[in-house]
C-alpha cells in the first residue's frame, strides 16, 4: 500500500526492540514530517555510534577511546570489580551514586536455552584482571536462573582468597507483600535481616 | 555517562513520537549490537524515504511517482472524493475494503489552538478538483473540534449541488455503553437507527 521507500522504512524501524507495525508507521511518518537536514542528522548518528563506540579495552564497557571513562579515573577504587552482563548494567549501578569501583563487562550470562557458554563470555578478561590489589568482587546480575548459573560458575573459578559477594535479594521497595511472588518471598524471609 | 556519539543517537531516537529516555537507550544500545551493514541499511533507508517520498500531485497522498497508486488507478470511482487531514488517514481507509473512489489530502485540520487557518490547507486544491464527475464529497475527519471545524468550513465551501457527508458518530464496536463519554451517547441517540 505504502511506496517502496516508506515500506522499507516502516521495516527498518520495526526491528527495534518492542516496536510492532503500527509504532514502525508512526516512527516512519514522523521522518517523513522532519526537515532534509533532521533525516540527514539522524541517518549520521547511527552510522556515528556504529563506527566509533565499541567495548573498553580492559572492562567492556562503551567507549569511543581506547579506555572508557570510568577505566581512565584513577580516583575509582582498583579494589573492587563489580562484574556485569552488559554495558547498560554499568548505567543503571552508576545513575545510583553507591559504586566507586571497577566494572567488567561479561558480555551476556550462561544460558543453556540460549546456548550461551563460558567460552562465550568475557571469563579469561575478568581471570587475567585479578591481581594482588583485587580484594572483593561483586556479580551483579539479574536473579534470573541465568544469572545465578554465571554467578555459580565464577564463583568456583575465581581465587578463594578474594571475596566473591552478589546482589541482595528480597522485597522491591515499594512492592506490596502480598503481590510478591513465592520465590522473592522465599528470599526475603531466607535474608531477613535484625531490625 | 555514555560517550558522546551514543549520548548522540539516543538523543535523536527521542525524537521519534512517545519515544522517552529509556526507549531510546534501548533503541541505541540495540543498534550498536546490530551488524555494521544492518546500521548502514538503517540509515540509507531513513534518507531514501525522505528523498524519494512526496505528495501525490493530485491528491496529496504518498508516493514516490508523480501520481499516487490510487490516483492511476482507473478502476478507482472518480465521483466520489474523500477529504482527510493526512495521508496516514488513506491507509486506515483503504485497509477496510470498503470504498472505491478517490482521496484528498488537506495536510491538517483547522485549528485556532494550533493557529492553522483555511490557507494553510490543500482547500484550494480540492476545489479545483471538483468538476462535473463528482457526485459525493466524504469528509473522514476525526470527531475532534478541528474535525467538526473543517467539516463545516468545508461544507460551505463546497457546490451545494454535491452531496457532502461524513463519518458516523456512535458507539464503537465492542465499546461498553456504560463507559461512553456523554457526547458520544448523545451523538449515538440522536442518530439512531431502525433495527
Amino acid at each position: 500500500m505504502y511506496p517502496l521507500e516508506l515500506q522499507k522504512l516502516i521495516e527498518t524501524f520495526k526491528k527495534l526492540p518492542g516496536v510492532g507495525n503500527k509504532t514502525a508507521e508512526r516512527y516512519a511518518l514522523l521522518v517523513l514530517d522532519m526537515e532534509p537536514g533532521e533525516v540527514e542528522d539522524f541517518s549520521n548518528a547511527l552510522i556515528e555510534a556504529k563506527t566509533k563506540i565499541h567495548g573498553c579495552s580492559i572492562c567492556g564497557n562503551y567507549t569511543n577511546h581506547d579506555l572508557c571513562d570510568i577505566c581512565e579515573d584513577s580516583s575509582r577504587d582498583a579494589s573492587v570489580i563489580c562484574v556485569v552482563s552488559s554495558p547498560r548494567d554499568i548505567l543503571s549501578i552508576e545513575k545510583i551514586n553507591q559504586f566507586n569501583g571497577r566494572y567488567h563487562v561479561l558480555g551476556g550470562l550462561i544460558s543453556t536455552v540460549n546456548n550461551v557458554m563460558p567460552d562465550d563470555l568475557e571469563v579469561d578478561g575478568l581471570l587475567r584482571r585479578i591481581d594482588s590489589q583485587v580484594k572483593e568482587i561483586i556479580l551483579a546480575f539479574s536473579p534470573t536462573m541465568e544469572g545465578e548459573t554465571t554467578a555459580l560458575y565464577l564463583s568456583k573459578k575465581l581465587d578463594p582468597n578474594i571475596v566473591v559477594s552478589g546482589l541482595a535479594q528480597g522485597l522491591p521497595m515499594g512492592g506490596q507483600l502480598e503481590y510478591a511472588d513465592e520465590m522473592t518471598l522465599i528470599r526475603s524471609f531466607e535474608n531477613r535481616k535484625k531490625v
